[in-house]
């Protein structure tokens, strides 16, 4: 894949997670979601830091502590390990895509 | 800056760096070019892996051994440790945004 934004997955019940390159300490990957979002009940709660930047597309992400806010291609949020987060909704009428880069 | 496509700096004589993120091992940037390119006689050769995404504009990026490529959106490279290597061309008529992700 030497494009991020082209030859997108079909929408499917499942987002689609591509590991783009992984070093001792860091992983960088792309998730492509189509309308998804993290079950209320079963938010993330990761051991690790993670980087999010968003591509395309839109979507809606809570932090606990920070509330929710609506993400546009170009936003980019810390996500400190063991802060309890999930994706609100992500756009239902495009692909959303996002860049994440987990440390540890 | 809590969107990289936002607000970008006025074109100006350099190119303009913005370190992001900073953790052991690995250093995530923003780079606004404004039709930069790098001399032909003072090429990169780092000590170090470099990932680069292409994220608004266009550019040139030639490679020792792998020759020189046209960069668009989502369009991403791994420039390893000592590859000499070199920006040709950035866009003249709008900006041109690069995230770097710098390892070890």
């Amino acid at each position: 894949m030497s494009n991020l934004l082209a030859d997108l997955p079909a929408p499917a019940e499942d987002e689609v997670f591509t590991d783009l390159l992984s070093r001792p300490g860091v992983r960088i990957e792309r998730i492509v979601s189509h309308g998804q979002s993290t079950p209320v009940d079963a938010p993330f709660d990761q051991d690790h830091d993670e980087w999010v930047l968003l591509l395309r597309g839109s979507a809606g992400l809570w932090i606990d502590g920070d509330g929710e806010r609506a993400l546009r291609p170009g936003d980019h949020v810390l996500i400190p390990a063991h802060r309890v987060h999930r994706v609100t909704w992500t756009a239902a009428d495009e692909p959303t895509v996002w860049l994440a880069v987990h440390f540890g």
